[in-house]
């Protein structure tokens, strides 16, 4: 098995579930980039994988890490809210700190975007901020919960959500699980993230 | 990959710190019986397994999943208060939701166990109910946060902790991570299970 960071393990669980169903392993990661590509756990268990990232910074990054191990993961650059593939064409679409960096109408946009090219029953996973995420209130709140805060330097905006708020974006799914985590310590990384998890299946 | 019950999969977290170091791979459960033993995800990733459990039925059904997969965990029956194992013997040392089906001061004189059978730099994982777990409140509360429950039919005493009580186990420890997570929807199992997952490394 291959190592992540502590704040991408939930992917394990979302492998997990993958692993259980019976689809064919055909996998999208939505924000495929990053030095330590979650992708990877799906590559090295025989998953058909795909990503799409926009920034051309983290596409680089990936394939360092592919080079250097072997891999290929299908990254291609783009926008998660106009996703490139065709309708129900993967049994698996993941987003991993990720698609919260936007405003919630434009999650609720890509959201249905992963929803389209997934097939009936096929799994997704994403997470969110929660409000008891320590960035929770700092910068300036555009909309409820949203604010815009600094991120590298640059003005990003970050959405946060209460417990079940995010509910809202699943109605053609059937919940399989929703977990809050919050990391109250964190070895060399930040304190009091607090993230909200949703595993669910596309309704036949 | 071997699948894990949902309530199981922070072993991958684990797991996946166990195998960032470069300790050799001996690893003990405490509380190792059960229908999906998570020694089995060690054993598959090369680990040399043991096992200790106190239930003869819970043994059974472990080793019926080790026949079937055809592996062998080496599960003992015994106490996890007073471990049959030599000082500084394992390099990982772990117990998933059973250390609190006693009181608070039996869970540490079990971590101190765990602590003494592990070598110096060893790695250590163990969860509590939090506060915030379903079940806290329900029955007769005999200490604080200690309550006389029924579970299959019995009087058992389960033991909940606030966000970062159970720090008071580890003095010997460095904390890698303290995670609280919360299942709020969770298909075919209980909701809003509570726990913090500390994993925490021998002082040197």
């Amino acid at each position: 098995m291959l190592s992540l960071h502590r704040r991408d393990t939930p992917v394990f669980d979302f492998l997990n579930e993958c692993n259980k169903s019976n689809l064919p392993k055909k996998i999208l990661d939505c924000g495929a980039g990053g030095g330590s590509p979650p992708l990877a756990i799906f590559f090295v268990e025989g998953y058909e994988t795909h990503g799409i990232e926009i920034l051309d910074s983290q596409i680089e990054r990936a394939e360092a890490f592919a080079l250097k191990n072997n891999m290929d993961f299908n990254i291609i650059k783009g926008d998660m809210k106009e996703l490139p593939y065709e309708d129900e064409s993967f049994s698996f679409v993941f987003s991993h700190h990720t698609i919260f960096h936007m405003s919630k109408k434009e999650v609720g946009k890509a959201i249905q975007e992963m929803e389209r090219v997934l097939i009936l029953g096929g799994l997704i996973f994403t997470n969110f901020p929660s409000y008891d995420c320590v960035g929770y209130g700092e910068g300036k709140e555009m909309e409820k919960g949203e604010f815009l805060q600094k991120e590298f330097g640059e003005d990003v905006l970050h959405s946060y959500y209460e417990d079940r708020e995010a509910d809202m974006y699943f109605e053609n799914f059937d919940f399989i699980s929703i977990r809050k985590w919050i990391l109250l310590k964190n070895e060399g990384w930040v304190d009091n993230l607090g993230m909200i998890e949703y595993i669910a299946k596309k309704k036949l």
